[in-house]
């Protein structure tokens, strides 16, 4: 089968690999219908991320159609429609037990990072009882691609960790496609102001239409007072970091309001400076998460409700075929004006 | 009245003042029977506070008698036995509606630092309704002491944010006053395990005494590892920082597991490196505090029913004209193995 | 001055009164702009309120303008335009330091009740401080109203301590005034599915359009087997009660899934029955409460942020002089299509 | 094999039978070393549980050696010494994934019940790997099996829903095993009160060795009165139903105070009044729940690091051979002083 492979730092290819087959009894084949391309793919790329090896197919989210699964799989048989959550988990260890899936002793983030992946023609699933999602009949699914990771990531990384509420004020620093996954799920609490940060005038653009209130191009260098003006002084009650870099997390220390909480989402790749001599004694909390996706069925129940409209972060679709050029845009998005893309079976 | 006065950078002096009055309605004057000393006195006196002037009357602990009380104080009458707050609060402004006492528009940490406090004879007490407490009749004083600032302190900021819980392993950076009224009311929710670690072998011998299950002398360098072997590789649930300086923050980030929490108690200086790069995949949280008391009826109730024993906190008693000796007793800890001090009206 | 008299049981009338005067340090006097006619009223005129004798002037609703303030009250001047509250907190007894405003020792839901109400030219109002909120400029004075009571009532008891959540499915038994209040704040939480049942086919219609995603009629006599054919067979994770009467709380242990939340609002006359012989096992909590109004400030930012249209609830307007008709109309909602009625000062 | 059965009503025989054989992939077949009996299993005896039919082998708690497992248990092998959940979870399920284990799609509360239990010689544990807990070498085996079900019972359906915190007061209607394993893990959150509440005066006695701080003997007649007496006429803020009867509950609902919790953990056969006349604005919570074991983990470690005496619930020891005699003795509590009985293979 074709797959997308991770050939070492800058370097990546379209090969032809043997279909993967069952190993564990708790595994599921699937044939893909459906992926995308993550942030975390163009780290992985650029040889940042360490546990995952030349050679690997990447990719860790899509839509598929079950192909095989093994004795243990009670919940899914051939030919099931499937979402593939980007975590997987066993659902028995202690910190699955604790909701904790993203830490699963035999599990966790490992489809295209320590495990092949689904950006391919065929993908297998670990723990599929837990890490897979059954599509129902009608679904959209390629909405349904935007839940392997992004949705979720947002959600429980930025909105659930930063107590976002009803009446509350939130930054949210980076209008990435992860920032902007923030924004829409943000809005299932109503604050009463989501302010967002970036230094991308088209992104910000994007904001708008997705439900910020406000928006602040922080090329100006003034992003710091704008936000303090925008609530009176007092900072946010909720400051999201989407960005991964310490200039970023610096500015999320500055708007914070005494009381408010600091939700990290980015992937860092350096210490940055935490200025306790300041925040002390001004009551806040800093989160940190890797994605669990334990909000999934929430999330798929909100989809289904139409609460929320997941295909607004979908700019560009490709087959399979199409795949490298599906990564240059991806990865140009400043050009392309791309946030999500879509890359179908042939 | 005697007072002891804050004179500039390391200067101290007992000197006479006027007896306060009541200035607002809301005000009490107290007629001191018992104070203590706080490190953050200590900070004020190397000049490390800049909110405190020269000339201010130090001291925000303490319990006394009500001498008089303003127009619109309500809940205390002359000849009442009160314990003070070291927070005083409205009651009525946003932040104190939220229970956040500390940040109150009018109020906060104001005695002994914008006001003056209760190292003297009389003390003016803004906001009393709210920031005295009745003792009952009965009462060991000189325990109360304990409760206007440390007891509140090391359970709002280290025990309730760092979120100890029954069967749940906890580190306690610090075997100060601070951590060790911190480890007294970490064993209000049952811990399976809380491990004490200081430079000090004395106050380690303390913390066993106190409740602790384990200690480490961390002179060792060999803190983080210890905690780890103790901990089956995890790290801790809950790690407490009750020092303030750049090392035991980071110690803290080395022992906290994946999923846990580290609460700062410390008063820092300067700012600390936080590990972002190996942190945001964990799923920890980090909160800093200045106390609000809110937990004080608690408190009061737990005292009563005898479920901590805070006297064992104190030990050193002096007379008022005894108050520069008593500075020096808990200045020089390490040497006269003082915890808290007593400084009783003569 | 002008004001509606309780008179004894059935009997109502407009009256002149003397105008009331500060008792307290920390009363104000409100002269009164709007007021409204709550379902507690017509409790009252039933003779149903046994804390509220002849001759009490009625109302715990409205908006008006400060014309005088106590000693003690810091945060109002004359001439302040300001929401009252239905409830009266001191801040300072134990339960309004929890957030039990409804328990305040010297307050809770007093006005129209055991002290002289709103529905006059003027009115005294205990605890200003806490029990008044500030009108910012250019406010829509009417829609805020709504604030004094239903619109945090159906939140509190209903919304809030029914755990309302994204994703989530909800029941509201009963779409009078309250039940909408509550459907219009539930959407704060953005739950998948709102349900609303009542015996009235116009309020169902105004249910719809107030955002509900689905109605029954209970005169059906089928509500049990609806909701559960709606939900594949669970019940809902949270009913909330809005009559009053056992019938309607009975419909809620029929329809609340295992795990779910029955949260009562419902002003109960007589006993009812709890199935604790089926419920036992189900894991379900069943809360009750009288309002806090302590997300007033929350549902204040909402209202200025646009994101609840408390204007709907708003059917008829009335002058003072016309306060008898406006009762009459309130009273018969079936046939006038009433909801809330708004009494502006002539 | 040897086996207890119940044969229908009032009727019981320990006969022999075929031992169990592995069915699905995911079971277990232990050996059985100690086991107890459980009220419920005198209410199967009854007649009383619809779901349990003559034939079955009684039991839902012990410990054992792992005889065999199911090609998809990863967790144990044979030889391993293991506890036994009363509740049987496939992890997986949206109950399990919601931590309600009690409502498993495929599990819940079945051994000794639905299908055959654990008072033989052999037992099949289904979803081996979530319901089966490692015991580490050197445990008491004897304490761990008040880890099955009782204690789990009574800290969650009790002490978590009942909230008990810090400083609280706690009243525990009933001091049969059940009230007395709920006043055990009370403690762990150190309120100041915990009053017992019983008709038998040795249970009081055994309750006050326990840890209770007050007794209550409702022979007497003036429960309600006492109880208001010692909380300064406030009631309590938990009430702990631990019989099962409406007088229970009715007296449950006469002492929670406002604010407070009534956590059910009887087993009801009928309806109580629930008095919403009164409690309509009172602010309190009603909670009913199975036991769903996922604080097993905790309560392990709790075990281990002694800050709970299990043992103290275990009054009598008898062999297999002697189960029926075991039966009398737990049956005729009153007379015997029977708390937990353990019974040990031959």
């Amino acid at each position: 089968m074709k797959a997308l492979i991770y050939k070492g730092p800058n370097i990546r290819a379209v090969e032809n690999r043997p279909k993967p087959e069952l190993i564990d009894p708790g595994d599921a084949i699937i044939k893909m219908l459906k992926t995308t391309i993550c942030g975390t793919d163009l780290h992985i790329l650029k040889g940042d991320v360490a546990t995952c090896t030349p050679g690997r197919i990447l990719g860790h989210e899509g839509v598929g159609v079950v192909d095989s699964v093994g004795p243990a799989v009670t919940a899914f048989h051939k030919g099931d429609h499937v979402l593939i959550s980007c975590v997987s988990a066993c659902g028995k260890c202690e910190y699955c037990r604790r909701g904790m899936y993203s830490h699963c002793l035999t599990g966790g983030w490992i489809l295209g990072n320590k495990i092949d992946g689904t950006q391919a023609e065929y993908v297998r699933t670990p723990h599929a009882d837990i890490s897979l999602y059954p599509i129902p009949a009608g679904a959209d699914e390629e909405a349904l691609v935007m839940l392997s990771d992004i949705l979720p990531t947002g959600f429980e990384c930025g909105v659930l960790n930063g107590k976002v509420a009803p009446g509350s004020t939130v930054a949210i620093v980076g209008a990435g496609p992860i920032g902007l996954a923030t924004l829409l799920t943000a809005q299932f609490y109503s604050p009463a102001q989501i302010i967002m940060i970036d230094l991308d005038a088209n992104r910000l653009v994007v904001a708008k239409h997705f439900g910020a209130t406000d928006i602040i191009n922080s090329a100006s260098g003034r992003a710091q007072e704008t936000v303090m003006e925008m609530t009176q002084g007092k900072g946010v009650d909720t400051a999201i970091e989407a960005v991964g870099i310490p200039a970023t997390f610096e500015l999320c220390q500055q708007i914070v309001a005494a009381g408010g909480t600091i939700a990290n989402i980015g992937v860092h790749g350096v210490p940055v400076a935490l200025h306790l001599e300041k925040l002390w004694d001004r009551n806040i909390s800093i989160t940190t998460r890797l994605v669990d996706t334990v909000s999934m069925p929430m999330l798929l129940k909100s989809l289904s409700a139409k609460k929320i409209d997941a295909k607004l972060l979908i700019t560009h679709r490709f087959k399979f075929d199409e795949i490298l050029e599906a990564y240059d845009t991806f990865a140009h998005a400043a050009d392309t004006k791309s946030l999500k893309v879509i890359i179908e079976a042939d």
